[in-house]
Protein backbone atom coordinates (compact mmCIF):
# COMPACT_ATOMS: atom_id res chain seq x y z
CA UNK A 1 0.00 0.00 0.00
CA UNK A 2 1.10 3.53 -0.79
CA UNK A 3 -0.42 6.85 0.17
CA UNK A 4 0.66 10.43 -0.44
CA UNK A 5 -0.19 13.25 2.26
CA UNK A 6 0.64 16.78 2.70
CA UNK A 7 -0.04 19.63 5.36
CA UNK A 8 1.64 23.01 5.18
CA UNK A 9 3.83 25.04 8.09
CA UNK A 10 4.12 28.04 8.12
CA UNK A 11 7.95 29.49 9.02
CA UNK A 12 9.63 32.20 9.68
CA UNK A 13 13.16 31.46 8.58
CA UNK A 14 16.33 31.84 10.05
CA UNK A 15 16.68 28.13 11.55
CA UNK A 16 13.01 28.30 12.63
CA UNK A 17 12.37 24.66 13.86
CA UNK A 18 8.54 23.24 14.13
CA UNK A 19 7.62 19.82 15.19
CA UNK A 20 5.99 17.45 12.63
CA UNK A 21 5.69 14.56 15.00
CA UNK A 22 1.71 15.03 16.10
CA UNK A 23 0.74 15.23 12.16
CA UNK A 24 2.66 12.73 11.15
CA UNK A 25 1.73 10.41 13.48
CA UNK A 26 -2.02 11.60 13.22
CA UNK A 27 -1.34 10.56 9.37
CA UNK A 28 0.15 7.32 9.90
CA UNK A 29 -2.99 6.62 12.33
CA UNK A 30 -5.28 7.13 9.64
CA UNK A 31 -3.29 5.39 6.91
CA UNK A 32 -4.47 1.93 8.90
CA UNK A 33 -0.83 0.13 7.77
CA UNK A 34 0.69 -1.69 10.28
CA UNK A 35 4.13 -2.54 9.33
CA UNK A 36 5.88 -0.14 6.98
CA UNK A 37 8.17 3.08 6.62
CA UNK A 38 6.74 6.94 6.25
CA UNK A 39 9.20 9.16 4.16
CA UNK A 40 9.26 12.74 5.20
CA UNK A 41 10.13 15.43 2.31
CA UNK A 42 10.56 19.13 2.15
CA UNK A 43 10.48 20.43 -1.05
CA UNK A 44 13.07 23.31 -1.33
CA UNK A 45 16.55 23.92 -1.26
CA UNK A 46 16.42 25.91 2.36
CA UNK A 47 14.60 23.65 4.89
CA UNK A 48 15.43 20.34 6.10
CA UNK A 49 14.40 17.52 7.92
CA UNK A 50 15.73 15.72 11.11
CA UNK A 51 14.87 14.07 14.61
CA UNK A 52 16.03 16.22 17.85
CA UNK A 53 14.49 16.23 21.31
CA UNK A 54 11.85 19.16 21.11
CA UNK A 55 12.82 21.09 23.63
CA UNK A 56 14.00 24.79 23.88
CA UNK A 57 17.68 24.09 25.23
CA UNK A 58 18.36 21.54 22.49
CA UNK A 59 16.70 23.02 19.92
CA UNK A 60 19.03 26.24 20.42
CA UNK A 61 21.97 24.22 20.72
CA UNK A 62 21.37 22.89 17.34
CA UNK A 63 20.96 26.17 15.78
CA UNK A 64 24.21 27.37 17.33
CA UNK A 65 26.06 24.45 16.19
CA UNK A 66 24.21 25.04 12.62
CA UNK A 67 25.43 28.58 12.65
CA UNK A 68 29.01 27.45 13.00
CA UNK A 69 28.97 25.22 9.80
CA UNK A 70 27.57 28.12 7.84
CA UNK A 71 27.64 31.45 9.32
CA UNK A 72 25.36 33.77 8.31
CA UNK A 73 27.71 37.14 8.22
CA UNK A 74 29.91 35.22 5.66
CA UNK A 75 30.32 36.11 2.39
CA UNK A 76 28.63 33.41 0.02
CA UNK A 77 29.18 32.95 -3.53
CA UNK A 78 25.42 32.45 -4.20
CA UNK A 79 24.62 35.90 -2.90
CA UNK A 80 27.47 37.81 -4.88
CA UNK A 81 25.95 36.19 -8.21
CA UNK A 82 22.27 36.31 -7.24
CA UNK A 83 21.49 39.33 -4.35
CA UNK A 84 18.85 36.81 -2.58
CA UNK A 85 21.20 37.39 0.62
CA UNK A 86 20.42 33.53 1.90
CA UNK A 87 23.19 31.77 0.75
CA UNK A 88 23.79 30.63 4.45
CA UNK A 89 20.56 29.22 4.14
CA UNK A 90 21.16 26.72 0.51
CA UNK A 91 24.57 25.81 2.45
CA UNK A 92 22.64 24.81 5.35
CA UNK A 93 19.66 22.26 3.44
CA UNK A 94 22.13 20.78 1.22
CA UNK A 95 24.13 19.57 4.65
CA UNK A 96 21.27 18.69 6.91
CA UNK A 97 19.13 17.23 3.82
CA UNK A 98 15.58 17.36 3.25
CA UNK A 99 14.40 13.39 3.36
CA UNK A 100 13.69 11.15 6.52
CA UNK A 101 12.79 7.65 6.60
CA UNK A 102 10.94 6.54 10.08
CA UNK A 103 10.04 2.58 10.58
CA UNK A 104 6.04 2.26 11.23
CA UNK A 105 5.62 -1.09 12.90
CA UNK A 106 1.97 -2.17 14.76
CA UNK A 107 0.83 1.27 13.27
CA UNK A 108 2.93 3.24 15.19
CA UNK A 109 6.27 5.48 14.21
CA UNK A 110 9.50 3.97 15.62
CA UNK A 111 10.80 6.88 17.25
CA UNK A 112 12.54 7.59 20.50
CA UNK A 113 10.01 8.75 23.57
CA UNK A 114 12.61 11.78 23.23
CA UNK A 115 12.67 11.96 19.68
CA UNK A 116 10.44 14.09 17.49
CA UNK A 117 10.64 14.89 13.87
CA UNK A 118 11.18 18.20 12.97
CA UNK A 119 11.43 20.99 9.91
CA UNK A 120 14.58 23.85 10.03
CA UNK A 121 13.95 26.32 7.85
CA UNK A 122 16.83 27.96 7.09
CA UNK A 123 15.85 30.80 4.47
CA UNK A 124 15.83 34.64 5.28
CA UNK A 125 12.12 35.01 4.98
CA UNK A 126 8.81 33.97 5.95
CA UNK A 127 7.50 30.74 4.41
CA UNK A 128 4.80 28.35 3.85
CA UNK A 129 6.43 25.36 3.30
CA UNK A 130 4.49 22.16 2.17
CA UNK A 131 5.56 18.90 3.61
CA UNK A 132 5.34 15.63 1.87
CA UNK A 133 4.39 12.23 3.82
CA UNK A 134 4.90 9.40 2.03
CA UNK A 135 3.63 6.00 3.46
CA UNK A 136 4.60 2.67 1.72
CA UNK A 137 3.87 -0.42 3.94
CA UNK A 138 0.49 -3.02 4.71
CA UNK B 1 6.58 -7.70 1.18
CA UNK B 2 7.42 -5.82 4.18
CA UNK B 3 9.21 -7.07 7.38
CA UNK B 4 10.49 -5.35 10.22
CA UNK B 5 13.38 -6.55 12.32
CA UNK B 6 15.18 -5.29 15.88
CA UNK B 7 18.35 -6.41 17.37
CA UNK B 8 20.60 -5.20 20.19
CA UNK B 9 23.89 -3.18 20.63
CA UNK B 10 25.70 -2.20 23.98
CA UNK B 11 27.42 1.00 23.21
CA UNK B 12 29.59 3.60 25.88
CA UNK B 13 28.45 6.24 24.76
CA UNK B 14 31.38 9.13 23.53
CA UNK B 15 31.06 8.33 19.66
CA UNK B 16 31.40 4.81 20.24
CA UNK B 17 30.98 3.20 16.45
CA UNK B 18 29.56 -0.29 15.63
CA UNK B 19 29.97 -2.02 12.33
CA UNK B 20 26.16 -3.12 11.83
CA UNK B 21 26.88 -4.75 8.09
CA UNK B 22 27.34 -8.43 9.61
CA UNK B 23 23.59 -8.45 11.29
CA UNK B 24 21.74 -6.29 8.27
CA UNK B 25 23.09 -8.81 5.89
CA UNK B 26 22.10 -11.78 7.67
CA UNK B 27 18.43 -10.24 8.29
CA UNK B 28 18.58 -9.64 4.19
CA UNK B 29 19.32 -12.91 3.53
CA UNK B 30 16.65 -14.81 6.09
CA UNK B 31 13.79 -11.99 4.59
CA UNK B 32 14.66 -13.50 1.01
CA UNK B 33 13.47 -10.37 -0.80
CA UNK B 34 15.84 -10.11 -4.08
CA UNK B 35 15.05 -6.21 -4.49
CA UNK B 36 14.14 -3.98 -2.62
CA UNK B 37 14.91 -1.21 -0.26
CA UNK B 38 16.18 -1.47 3.63
CA UNK B 39 15.98 1.29 6.05
CA UNK B 40 18.18 1.23 9.01
CA UNK B 41 16.72 3.17 11.73
CA UNK B 42 17.88 3.96 15.91
CA UNK B 43 15.41 5.00 18.02
CA UNK B 44 16.75 8.15 20.29
CA UNK B 45 17.68 11.47 20.25
CA UNK B 46 21.47 10.84 21.23
CA UNK B 47 22.69 8.18 18.28
CA UNK B 48 23.04 7.88 14.70
CA UNK B 49 23.52 6.05 11.64
CA UNK B 50 25.76 6.33 8.49
CA UNK B 51 28.27 4.65 6.53
CA UNK B 52 31.70 4.58 6.58
CA UNK B 53 35.02 2.48 5.88
CA UNK B 54 35.23 0.48 8.75
CA UNK B 55 38.47 0.83 9.81
CA UNK B 56 40.19 2.45 13.06
CA UNK B 57 41.94 5.01 11.29
CA UNK B 58 38.68 6.72 9.42
CA UNK B 59 36.56 5.70 12.23
CA UNK B 60 38.99 7.59 14.49
CA UNK B 61 39.03 10.61 11.45
CA UNK B 62 35.21 10.57 11.66
CA UNK B 63 35.25 11.31 15.40
CA UNK B 64 37.21 13.73 15.46
CA UNK B 65 34.97 15.95 12.88
CA UNK B 66 32.30 15.05 14.98
CA UNK B 67 34.33 16.59 18.08
CA UNK B 68 34.70 19.91 16.09
CA UNK B 69 30.85 20.29 15.33
CA UNK B 70 29.40 19.65 18.99
CA UNK B 71 32.27 19.71 21.28
CA UNK B 72 31.98 18.68 24.47
CA UNK B 73 33.36 20.86 26.60
CA UNK B 74 31.38 23.65 25.30
CA UNK B 75 27.95 25.23 27.17
CA UNK B 76 24.77 23.99 26.22
CA UNK B 77 21.11 25.06 26.92
CA UNK B 78 19.85 21.74 27.15
CA UNK B 79 22.88 21.14 30.16
CA UNK B 80 21.58 24.38 32.18
CA UNK B 81 17.74 23.47 31.59
CA UNK B 82 17.86 19.74 32.57
CA UNK B 83 21.26 19.10 33.87
CA UNK B 84 21.95 15.77 31.51
CA UNK B 85 25.20 16.56 30.71
CA UNK B 86 24.76 15.18 26.93
CA UNK B 87 23.74 18.45 25.29
CA UNK B 88 27.05 17.65 22.78
CA UNK B 89 25.08 14.41 22.39
CA UNK B 90 21.99 16.05 21.22
CA UNK B 91 23.00 18.12 18.80
CA UNK B 92 25.47 15.61 17.12
CA UNK B 93 22.44 13.04 16.60
CA UNK B 94 20.50 15.88 15.30
CA UNK B 95 23.49 16.87 12.13
CA UNK B 96 23.96 13.32 11.38
CA UNK B 97 20.65 12.14 11.24
CA UNK B 98 18.96 8.42 12.74
CA UNK B 99 18.00 6.82 9.34
CA UNK B 100 19.91 5.48 6.52
CA UNK B 101 18.23 3.52 3.68
CA UNK B 102 19.94 1.47 1.26
CA UNK B 103 18.86 -0.78 -2.19
CA UNK B 104 18.99 -4.27 -2.48
CA UNK B 105 19.52 -5.93 -5.49
CA UNK B 106 19.67 -9.65 -6.30
CA UNK B 107 19.06 -10.27 -2.53
CA UNK B 108 22.13 -8.33 -1.54
CA UNK B 109 22.73 -5.14 0.43
CA UNK B 110 24.08 -2.60 -2.77
CA UNK B 111 26.92 -1.42 -0.54
CA UNK B 112 30.52 -0.60 -1.72
CA UNK B 113 33.26 -3.13 -0.59
CA UNK B 114 35.31 -0.53 1.55
CA UNK B 115 31.37 0.74 3.17
CA UNK B 116 29.80 -0.49 6.50
CA UNK B 117 26.75 0.90 8.03
CA UNK B 118 27.58 2.19 11.28
CA UNK B 119 25.95 3.09 14.24
CA UNK B 120 27.39 6.04 16.28
CA UNK B 121 26.17 6.78 19.89
CA UNK B 122 26.48 10.04 21.03
CA UNK B 123 25.09 9.59 24.70
CA UNK B 124 27.64 10.36 27.54
CA UNK B 125 26.79 6.40 29.24
CA UNK B 126 26.34 3.29 28.22
CA UNK B 127 23.15 2.28 26.65
CA UNK B 128 21.58 -0.62 25.24
CA UNK B 129 20.66 0.43 21.74
CA UNK B 130 17.39 -1.36 19.52
CA UNK B 131 18.49 -0.99 16.35
CA UNK B 132 15.34 -1.30 13.49
CA UNK B 133 15.71 -2.72 10.57
CA UNK B 134 12.75 -2.18 8.05
CA UNK B 135 12.86 -4.19 4.78
CA UNK B 136 10.18 -3.61 1.85
CA UNK B 137 10.34 -4.92 -1.25
CA UNK B 138 9.53 -8.43 -3.28
CA UNK C 1 6.48 -2.39 -7.15
CA UNK C 2 9.69 -2.27 -6.94
CA UNK C 3 12.36 -1.87 -9.79
CA UNK C 4 16.25 -1.41 -9.49
CA UNK C 5 18.30 0.95 -12.00
CA UNK C 6 22.06 2.34 -12.37
CA UNK C 7 24.06 4.45 -14.21
CA UNK C 8 27.25 5.64 -14.54
CA UNK C 9 28.74 8.85 -13.46
CA UNK C 10 33.03 9.94 -14.11
CA UNK C 11 33.89 12.39 -11.45
CA UNK C 12 37.14 14.20 -10.70
CA UNK C 13 37.07 14.45 -6.91
CA UNK C 14 38.26 17.09 -4.84
CA UNK C 15 34.29 17.84 -4.10
CA UNK C 16 33.21 17.39 -7.61
CA UNK C 17 29.69 17.71 -7.70
CA UNK C 18 27.41 16.29 -10.19
CA UNK C 19 23.59 17.28 -11.31
CA UNK C 20 21.26 13.77 -10.97
CA UNK C 21 18.27 15.21 -11.39
CA UNK C 22 17.46 14.52 -15.18
CA UNK C 23 18.71 10.76 -15.58
CA UNK C 24 16.35 9.97 -12.06
CA UNK C 25 13.56 11.80 -13.82
CA UNK C 26 13.74 9.66 -16.67
CA UNK C 27 14.00 6.42 -14.84
CA UNK C 28 11.31 7.56 -12.95
CA UNK C 29 9.18 8.39 -15.75
CA UNK C 30 10.61 5.01 -17.62
CA UNK C 31 9.37 2.82 -14.52
CA UNK C 32 5.95 4.18 -14.96
CA UNK C 33 4.44 4.63 -11.19
CA UNK C 34 2.61 7.34 -10.10
CA UNK C 35 2.94 6.91 -6.52
CA UNK C 36 5.96 5.50 -4.83
CA UNK C 37 9.40 6.77 -3.16
CA UNK C 38 12.98 6.74 -5.18
CA UNK C 39 15.77 6.09 -2.96
CA UNK C 40 19.20 7.08 -5.18
CA UNK C 41 21.88 5.74 -3.36
CA UNK C 42 26.00 5.79 -3.92
CA UNK C 43 27.85 3.00 -3.27
CA UNK C 44 31.46 3.35 -1.52
CA UNK C 45 32.94 5.08 1.11
CA UNK C 46 33.98 8.85 -0.70
CA UNK C 47 30.75 10.06 -1.91
CA UNK C 48 27.71 11.62 -0.78
CA UNK C 49 24.10 12.31 -2.18
CA UNK C 50 22.35 15.56 -1.41
CA UNK C 51 19.97 18.14 -2.94
CA UNK C 52 20.76 21.70 -3.51
CA UNK C 53 20.21 24.68 -5.88
CA UNK C 54 22.18 23.19 -8.45
CA UNK C 55 23.67 26.87 -9.61
CA UNK C 56 27.51 27.48 -9.70
CA UNK C 57 27.19 29.74 -6.37
CA UNK C 58 25.74 27.59 -4.21
CA UNK C 59 27.45 24.62 -5.22
CA UNK C 60 31.59 26.55 -4.56
CA UNK C 61 29.49 27.74 -1.05
CA UNK C 62 28.65 24.23 -0.42
CA UNK C 63 32.55 22.55 -1.42
CA UNK C 64 33.41 25.65 0.84
CA UNK C 65 31.36 24.48 4.07
CA UNK C 66 32.54 20.69 3.45
CA UNK C 67 36.42 21.94 2.94
CA UNK C 68 35.62 23.48 6.65
CA UNK C 69 34.13 20.55 8.30
CA UNK C 70 37.55 18.34 7.24
CA UNK C 71 39.83 20.33 5.40
CA UNK C 72 42.08 18.74 3.24
CA UNK C 73 45.53 20.17 4.83
CA UNK C 74 45.28 18.31 8.30
CA UNK C 75 46.28 15.37 9.58
CA UNK C 76 44.48 11.92 9.40
CA UNK C 77 44.32 8.75 10.93
CA UNK C 78 43.10 6.67 7.88
CA UNK C 79 46.39 8.17 6.03
CA UNK C 80 48.91 7.54 8.30
CA UNK C 81 47.47 3.70 8.64
CA UNK C 82 46.89 3.55 4.64
CA UNK C 83 48.84 5.99 2.91
CA UNK C 84 45.82 6.29 0.60
CA UNK C 85 46.02 10.55 1.08
CA UNK C 86 42.02 10.65 1.48
CA UNK C 87 41.19 10.36 4.96
CA UNK C 88 39.52 13.90 4.48
CA UNK C 89 36.93 12.01 1.38
CA UNK C 90 36.22 9.15 4.08
CA UNK C 91 34.65 12.25 7.13
CA UNK C 92 32.91 14.27 4.14
CA UNK C 93 31.44 11.37 2.96
CA UNK C 94 30.90 9.74 6.48
CA UNK C 95 28.73 13.35 7.57
CA UNK C 96 26.66 14.04 4.32
CA UNK C 97 25.28 10.13 3.85
CA UNK C 98 25.43 7.77 0.71
CA UNK C 99 21.56 8.01 0.29
CA UNK C 100 18.23 10.43 -0.44
CA UNK C 101 14.89 8.98 -0.52
CA UNK C 102 12.21 11.42 -2.12
CA UNK C 103 8.51 10.92 -2.41
CA UNK C 104 7.01 10.89 -6.16
CA UNK C 105 3.18 11.13 -6.70
CA UNK C 106 1.29 11.65 -10.13
CA UNK C 107 4.23 10.49 -11.68
CA UNK C 108 6.90 12.98 -10.98
CA UNK C 109 9.95 13.37 -8.25
CA UNK C 110 8.64 15.90 -5.54
CA UNK C 111 11.58 18.35 -5.32
CA UNK C 112 11.03 22.03 -5.28
CA UNK C 113 11.21 24.25 -8.91
CA UNK C 114 15.39 25.30 -7.35
CA UNK C 115 16.50 21.50 -5.95
CA UNK C 116 18.15 19.35 -7.84
CA UNK C 117 19.96 15.35 -6.36
CA UNK C 118 23.34 15.77 -6.33
CA UNK C 119 26.69 13.35 -6.08
CA UNK C 120 29.37 14.96 -4.57
CA UNK C 121 32.64 12.99 -5.19
CA UNK C 122 35.51 13.90 -1.93
CA UNK C 123 38.21 10.97 -3.12
CA UNK C 124 41.45 12.76 -4.34
CA UNK C 125 41.39 11.02 -7.78
CA UNK C 126 38.84 10.97 -10.60
CA UNK C 127 36.27 7.97 -10.00
CA UNK C 128 33.53 6.04 -12.23
CA UNK C 129 30.47 6.05 -9.45
CA UNK C 130 27.97 3.53 -10.35
CA UNK C 131 24.63 5.55 -9.14
CA UNK C 132 21.74 3.00 -7.55
CA UNK C 133 17.92 4.01 -8.43
CA UNK C 134 15.65 1.88 -6.62
CA UNK C 135 12.02 2.93 -6.91
CA UNK C 136 8.80 1.31 -4.56
CA UNK C 137 5.24 2.37 -5.63
CA UNK C 138 2.15 1.49 -7.38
Amino acid sequence: MTSSHTFTVKTQGFNDTHDLTPRVEEIVRNAKISNGIVTVFVPGSTAGITTIEFESGAVEDLKKAIERLAPQNMQYDHDRRWGDGNGFAHVRAALLGPSLTVPVTNGELKLGTWQQIVLIDFDNRPRNREVTIQIIGE
